[in-house]
Formats: C-alpha cells, structure tokens, sequence
C-alpha cells in the first residue's frame, strides 16, 4: 500500500450503498478527504492489517468481533447509516475504548414528521375519502361533507416518544395553536417543558388527545405498550397515527378500535411487511395506509452522508462528534430493532 | 312596542341562521343584552318605523334601498355573516353616513389554511393515491413507493393573496424552514415582509415555487389571472392548490395541465358546483378533489357569532369594530362573489 | 402652472421635514413620482385654487378649515406625520367625503419596545447601579451582587395598551419564556388570544405582574389612570415602566412608590419636558430617567418617508392606504395628546 | 451502618452547598430518595470502604484518585455543581468505565443571555449615561439625545461560542428581526443552521456585527483570541460584549479600542477579580462594567439541584443522564477554567 496521508475509513454500508447516502459532491468530498477501503461487510475480519491497523472509521455496521476490533487500534468511530443499532460488535469493548458509535437516523425525522401532519390532516378532514368518493361521483358538498371534520387548531395532541422524530413532530406543529403532551420515560421533565410540551403520562396522553402520534422506537421495554384497553380511553374520533414501529402496539386491537368506529387511524409501519394481501386492515374504513414510505426519501438518504462527513471533520480535530446521534452504554442493549433489508 | 333599554338589531342572517353561527352560550348572551327583531331579508322595508328607527345593528345582509336606509337613523353597523359583500346595498349612502359593513369570512381562514397543508402534504408525499393502491393491493413499500415524495421542508412555497387566509396560511407552515414568497398587489411590501414572508411578483410565484397556493379572493381584475401559459411556466412536478374561488384560473388549462403530467394540483372549487358528473377532472390522475368543503366546517360557523359580539360590544361603547374586516369604499365595488346559497 | 401629470402633494410636515422622514433615495422617489407643493402650514388656505383644486394628498398635519377643504375636492388623504391627532381640522368632513386621515407613529414602536426591554433588563438586573458603582469602587463581586436580581425568563408580564407599541413589545419579548396579559378596552379578548397574549384587567395586569409596562395614549378616559392606590397593588419589588405619556400616571405617587422601596421603576415620560433641575425624580434611587428618547431615532422618522409612499402608491391605484394607521371617527375626538414641538 | 435500600450519593458539592443549589422541597426530595453522606471534599479518600463501596452518585467536583476510584465499585455519576472541569480526577479512567461525569453549569445560561442583552440595549440606547446625565440635569431631550442611538432589530448580531450559552443568547435575540451569525469551530454547519443561525468565521463575526458576544469558554486554544486587530477590525460603533472569560480577549487591547471611540463594550469578566481600584477601566467611557455577577442568580442554582435529581432519576432506572452536560473524553483536557471560589 502506498503511503496515503489521508485517514483510512473502511466503507461497509449494506444495505445503503455510498451513492444512496452521499450526493455527488458529498462523495467528492469523502475521497478527497478520505482512504476509502471498501468492504464486504460479512468480512471485516479478512481486510489486511494494514487497513484494519490504520482504519480510522467505519462507514456501516458491519458484523465485528472482539478479535478484529483487537486489530484496530486506530479506530475512532463507528458511523452506524442504518440507523438501527444491531446486535451485531461487542458494544462494551468499543465503550470502554472511547470507540464512538453513532447512528444517522436524524435524517429520518422530517420526513416522518411531515407524513405524519399529513396523516392527521388527511384524517381531521377526510381528504382521502372525500378525493375517492369525488371521484366516484358521491362526493357532497360544503358543509354536508364536513360532519366528521375537525380543525388542529385548538385541539391537543399527544406524542409517544420525543426522541428526533418527536422533536420534529413537535415543531411541524408550531404553527399550529394546540396543546402538545408528550410521554418519554427516557427524558427528564425539565427538557420536555424547555421544548415547549407537557410532559406527560401515558394515560395522559392517550386519554386526552385529539391525535395521538407514536414514535417511540421499540424497546425491550415497550412492545404491545398499547392494546384494546389504551384504544378504549381514546376521545371517541381522535385519531391515532403510528409512525415508529408496528410492534409498540397490538396491532389487532387497533384494527376492532377503528372497524367500531371508536377511533380513525393511520400506519406506515406493520406487523408483517410486506403485509398478506388478504390482510384485514386493507379495506378498513377510518385508516389510511402507507407501506413504510415515511422516512425512505432519497432527500433523506442524501443527508447521511452529509453527517458523516461533519462529523469525521470533527473527529479528525480530536473533537467528538456532535451531528449524527451517539449509542449510549445504558440504552444500546435496549433497543431491539431488527435491521432493514432494504431502503 | 313595550320600552326595551337594550340596543336593536335586525336579524336576517340567511343564508346562515342564529343557530348556526352562534353557540348556545353565545345566542344566550346575545339575547340577554340585545332586542333581537328576526327579520324577513327579503322585505326589510316592511318592518315598522318603531324597529326601523331604533336598530344599531343589522345582522345578516339584506337587500336594503336608500329608503329603507333613510328610515334608520340609528344604525350603526351591518355585520355581514355571509362573507361575501353582495351589490344588494347602497354601499356609499352607508360609508358617507359613517356605518360600518363589517364581514366575519376572517373564521374560514383557519380550517381553509388547515386543508391546505393537507392538500400540499397529501401531494407531496402520495398519500391519497398510496392508500387507494394500498386497498387494492398494488402498494409499494419504502423508497420505491417515494419516487415522486417531496419535503415541504426546504421547499419554496408561493402564496396568491395574502388577506386572513393567506395569513393563516402562512402560520401552518411557520414550522417549516420553508421560503414563502407572496403576491398580493393590495399591500405594500413592507407589510409582507412584516409577516416573514417575501414580496413577489405573480410571475416569481408562480415559477419559483413548489407549492403555489390561490386564496385571492375574486376580484373585477384577477379573473382568469392564471391561465395556460401561468401553468406551463411552474415547476416540473410542482403542486397547485386552489381555495378561494376557481375563476381565478382558468379551470380547463390547469386541468389539461395536470393531465399532462407537469404539475399536480388540489382544488377545493369549480367553475360549476356541484359538478357534472363526467366532467373531466373526476378521473384526473395527479389531481385530489375536495367539494368546497374547505371552510364550512360548523366550528368555523360558531366563531362568526362571536365576533358579531364582540363587534357589538365595541361599538355599544362607541369605539369602532375591530374583529370583524371592514368593507372598503374603495373595493367593495371590486368585489365580485357571488352570494352563497348554501352554508 | 404648467401641465404636470404627476399626482400633486402639499407638503406641511412641520414640525417634521422632508429631509428628517424621507431618505435620499426616498425623497428622490417622491419628486419623480409626484408634484410636491411646499406650503407653510399656518396658511394652507393662501394657496392658489390650482393648488387646491389638484391636491391629492397632504403629508402633513396643518390646520385645514372647512372652508379650505371646501376648495380641495380632490383631496384623497391626510398623512400625518406627526402622529398625534391634533384638533385642527374638521374631522367629520373628512370622514364623509372618504378622505382618508393615516398617522405615522407606527415607526415608533419597534424603538420604544427595544428601550422598554432595556430598562426591563436594567432595572432586573441592576445595570445601571452597578456600573456607576464599579465606577467608584464599590463594586459587588458575584452572587453578592445579586441580591435584588431577577429574570425575565420565568415571570409575568404586564402590558396596558395594546396598539402598535403593545404589539411590538410582545414581540420583543418572545424569546423569553415569559406569561403576558394585556390590559386594553378597546379591543375584543379573541383578537388579543390570537397575538399570544392574554386579556386581562387593569387589576389583574398590575397586581400580578413582574414588570408592568404602559404603553397607552392619553385619551379622554385614562388621565391618571394608575395612581398611589395602584402601585401599592403591586408586586414588591416590581417593575414599572412608563413609555407612552406621563398623563396615565399620577406622577408623584410613582415616585413615592419607588422612594418608598416597593417597586422600581423606569420612565422616558414626564409631567413636564424639560424637567426643573431640583426636580425629585431626579435623584432617585430605583428608578431610571430617559429624556424622551424612546421612540425618536432618526432610523424611525425615515421610516415614515416609506410608510407615505408606499400608501400613496396604494391610494394612486384606487386602493385604501394599508401601511399607515387610519384615524377612526369614533375615537378621532378621544384622542388627547397635545402635539410635540420638537422632534 | 444500618441497612439502607436508598442508592448512595456522597454529597461534597463545595464552594456550593446542598442549600445553594437545592430549593427547600428538592432537598426533601434528595433525602427522601438517597442515602445522602456528606464529605470533606479534600478527603473522600478517607470515607469507609461502607461508604464508598456503595456510592453511586459524588454530588460535586471533589480531587478523587486512581486509589479512591478503585474502591468504589458502584459509582456511575460524578455531578459536577461547579460547572468548570477541574484538573483533579482521573478522567480517563472514569470514562472507561462508563462511570459519566456531568455539569450543571446550563443553569447560568438564561440568566447570562438576559443581561447580555440588556448590555447590548443598554449600550445601543445609551440607557447608563443617560440615566446618570439626566441625574446630574445634562441630559438631552429627544433626538438631540439619541445622537449614537440604534436599534437591535435590523442589526447583525455576533455570537462567538454556540455552547448552553450561546443557544440561550439567541433566544432572546428571537424575537428581533436580527441576523446573527454564529463562529463556533467545534460544532458543524449543519447544527448551526438547524438552531437558525448563519456558521460563519470568527472574522466574519468580528468585522460584519454590530454587536459582538463572546461566551465561548477558555479552552487551551483560544486564550487571547481577539486582540487589537480584531477590535479594529469591528464595524465603528458596534457593540462588544464579553459575558464568559476574560482570557478570551487581549483586555487591554480591548480597553484601548473602547477608548479610541471606535468600539463600545460591556464586560462581566475581567483579568483580575476583584479588579484594582485603580485599573483603567473602571473609568473608561463607552464601557458598561458588571462584576461577575452575570450567572450568579439564586434562581440559577437553585435549578442545579433540580437538575441533579432528574439526572440521578434516569441512572436509578438504568438510563443515561440527559439533563447535565456530559464531559467529553476528548474535550476535557482541552478544558482551562479554573474553578471559582465563591458562589
């Protein structure tokens, strides 16, 4: 290998590719800046000691054993661009070095967010099914077609999670005058009222809202979080938008919750994916259907190279880095997402 | 007549009706503090002197002669619950006399402004088609389903008129990092600016935008303002949403427009309502329908009593009203809606 | 008089100039666009009936008499620019014929809500008194000089008037997490929900607030509206701070309120400008003198050189003007402030 | 010892004290939950094996060694109540452990933005002089006054440092239509710009505001970063405003600059603290002078109490603090405050 004065970052970002996650210019930046040694992720172990010794970064999560990390002393951070932490490298190890670990899924949150607006106004003012009876020549009109129709603005909203999609949930609403509460076990009062929201209780939340919007990732902790009972306590007509991950609630619950009329709904994300063809909830009245397309823009995607690149620029001025987001010790074991397959 | 201390007003609201526009709180109170004296609109004249003579207010908007106006000499304000200002009143004998012609259309700014982010969001990002493929069994899942999925955030957004709906508008996206630049020729720049948003000319909006939104009310001058060429000349796959009143465009180019596949777009009206069954934009792919349903949401009709209250209240104490909009001498003649017929 | 197309406007801005309200650029706009008359305001009526007889416009506040306007029958709009209403023309014509009277003093809102702020935050904060004490060496280091001091951030805010002044000082005041209710008759409660704030009464706003902030004109009903009783309701150790006339106040009695110790105050008012030199609030402690400085920048008078122009711009095109404030008829005569002498 | 469920946190908060930082009711609080034992922070060393062996949380910033560490088997927190990192703990082998060390300094905040804007007030409005000439019956009425008089809307606002500080300074800039830009080299771009600033440099943020903040903190790099070429380089009459450490600035370099005319300035901090009774500045003209006391509010540490307990609350529940400021391995050498001695 010649000599390269160049960092060495080891690109490894299955199921993302680099030309999905950097923009023409981002990847122009990256090899003018950077050795990129690109690998197959199912075999870090096999790159020569002389990548694995120099290698600086790693652009993916890649399969790591104890033994490979051994053979790198160099390295400073692991730049997860899958966005879920997968049980895969031995997260203690990588701690105790002051290895950094850190996920780009921030790039996710404005799209769910903006989705996740439209879902609520889609079902506050029957878009969807007031466009398909038009089409039908059904359609009724002015005020006639309004009897279920419901404004924003003065009503309350309720957050699961206030994790980045949260905070960006929370801030496509800012325009908007309505009360905001907010259920995170994981952050404390204090930071929910600086942002602007009640922090609130879970039964608070579903309880008292107008919509109610998940976008807790699951945990060990919260799978089936909400079941017929939580359905039951909603204001008859709020709606429930799920946005996250289909197994914080029971799924099946939420389909007789809406089938009755209690309660309309919108999900992007499902128990099985994709769903059976006879599955219940494609011709349910009151839900509106999206195929896990929240998040994967290409707009989205193109910004994870952008945070990479920040924050090995700040890496490589001893600094740590402040722009993607970091695993933590006491939450990495937690989280239970199983990765994508596919963007 | 037995002797009555309280102020009258003349109630001839039709279209609309006391019970639409006020709450049962709101009706309770204006009764405990007005003589209320329902009228027949249509023969205003035939009411008697003793009503004539005594009435401060006119709730509603009557046809009324320079007769009748001569015979009330203690009138003080017509508050026109119907929004539109129609030519059924000698407008000027009203202006040199000092009584105020005051509109309550200020409440449809906010469910108008609402469904108009859904409309942008539901083009944006697919949602109405995505659901309908999503029943029928043709979805597709994550970034495949998003070839066509745009942010509002980073967007450019244009906006045509910039009274309370364009307003109102502009507050829903405040929690957007969006451009909003604004055509209204009725202000001055620097008030535009005021309001955070940049002054523009129509042709800048319409091409430097991807969301154009019409809220411009019709006037004698901006009929058929956007025709073909104002289409051709927008974004590639740039979205038009119409609200206010679908003479501003010329409906058949924007349709063609669309069909073409150059832009998608939302309207809320048509140059006929209801429409004929096969009209043409029934089937318009890339098209959502909505059956001027946009404001006449029956919270909005509750907001009108209050303002009419509070109006009242103001002008009991001699100031002048400052909920409802005034009528302008120098455009209410500019003003060219139609009455409504149906609420 | 040679044929001049251009829109001819009588200029009497005393005790304004031309050069003091309209920028280079500004001034330049208004000769190219107009034909500017300069007229001694003690004698409009000496001009000649070609003057007269084609005068669109006023930009000023002379004395006009019925006589004279007898002769102007195409007079459209008084711009005043002093922006006091003064008693020295025959409103009620001009309200008939449609002539619009706008005022200017809208240019001094943003000015006297940054001072207001400031002396807010100095007399939370001691800014004042410590300096002059560092001054002399009488410092006090850290906490110890803290002993009075207090946030913003946090605490109630009181605003009594909520014109333009009221306005632009809530605005000054929305990075701070800070509860304000207003205190204005004359506006109903929605529209003062709808900027933010909450309505309340003279009681409440000067019993529970942290900082109490006067901002009202002098009108016919508020002289000496806060007197001893009033500042004996306040919190201890509340600010006062007086920014529109020294008339709504009962002076002596805020100063004997701030001698006492109960609460501090600021005032950029006073019951007679100048002040006599042995004048009490001169020495006294915890309070803050301003010489009638708040509003008078000269970024402020050129302000109104733009507001004129761009309402004439408006009115050219037979539009109502949209920049200016428009004297209403109902509160012309209420209005009460004496007219300044300098600027 | 008595056994004793209660999670253990040795408590050697000095200079602070557990009635400083914690209001009455969180102090019952802290006792309620945990074992509190308080220590002599120069001898924790000699705390029995009982004592350290079972400490989870050091309420405080006490000199612990290698030795000590290695007797306390439970500890996850150091919480650091001072808010500087003091050179006086293996840090290294705190982070390796997994063991976090965090600051409360966030409390000092608010209360530093808000008088840093009053400086900015004070010195554009010249609120002190005026004030003490108006005493001394030289005071200037109205615009005669207002001579160097400007506003803060319209202006170019400088921060340099974008830490708690810098966040907090421009909030209260929000609601002033300012532009402010940001120099900041240890957060990227992006991060400014979500926070609704412009990253710039720090010479574009000397030459291009009008006023300049510094709250960035010494670290062992910027010592002495702005001396008299850059204070020559500031726009003539703009503002500078030190609110964090002297040793940031060439003091006397700035003092000249302030002297010359060309700049104004406001300072809470200075080279020697308490500051000669004879040094120049307390004489300077154009200077407003603060002796440290920009943070030191009751109310602020009051809130590190609260602070400290909602942190403690998410490690007694296996989660990471989030309230504190975490040190950083790789910042936490670069760190050269030294640590106060008063409160």
């Amino acid at each position: 290998m010649i000599h390269d004065e160049r960092p060495l970052a080891i690109s490894a970002p299955e199921p993302r590719t680099l030309d999905l996650i950097f923009t023409a210019e981002a990847r122009k930046q990256l090899h003018a800046r950077y050795q990129i040694v690109e690998a197959d992720p199912e075999n870090i172990e096999g790159l020569g000691d002389d990548v694995l010794g120099k290698a600086r970064y790693i652009i993916g999560q890649p399969p790591l054993s104890a033994e490979t990390l051994a053979r790198m002393p160099a390295l400073r951070c692991v730049l997860n661009v899958e966005s879920n932490l997968i049980n895969n490298m031995p997260y203690e190890i990588l701690f105790q070095r002051g290895i950094h670990v850190v996920t780009t899924g921030q790039v996710f949150a404005e799209p769910v967010a903006e989705i996740g607006l439209g879902f609520a106004l889609s079902l506050a003012r029957g878009i969807v099914d007031a466009d398909v009876a038009f089409r039908e020549g059904r359609e009724l009109w002015g005020g006639e077609g309004n009897a279920s129709a419901r404004l924003i603005g003065g009503s309350e909203i309720g957050i699961i999670g206030f994790g980045d999609l949260g905070k960006a949930l929370r801030r496509v609403f800012s325009g908007f005058r309505a009360k905001v509460r907010v259920f995170d076990p994981w952050l404390p009062r204090s930071i929910l009222e600086e942002n602007g929201v009640e922090a609130a209780s879970l039964e608070e939340v579903v309880t008292r809202s107008d919509f109610v919007f998940v976008v807790a990732a699951v945990t060990s902790e919260n799978k089936g979080l909400l079941g017929a009972e939580a359905f039951a306590s909603m204001r008859p007509g709020a709606a429930f938008i799920l946005l996250s991950r289909a197994d914080v609630v029971d799924f099946d619950a939420l389909i007789s919750a809406v089938a009755s009329g209690h309660i309309v709904a919108a999900s992007d994300v499902y128990p099985q994916e994709p769903l059976p063809l006879d599955h219940p909830v494609r011709n349910l009245k009151g839900f509106i259907r999206s195929a896990h397309r929240a998040g994967a823009l290409d707009s989205a995607f193109k910004k994870m190279g952008g945070m990479v690149l920040e924050d090995m620029d700040l890496m490589d001025r001893g600094l740590p880095p402040m722009r993607c987001k970091r695993a933590e010790r006491e939450t990495v074991s937690r989280m239970r997402s199983k990765g994508v397959k596919i963007n």
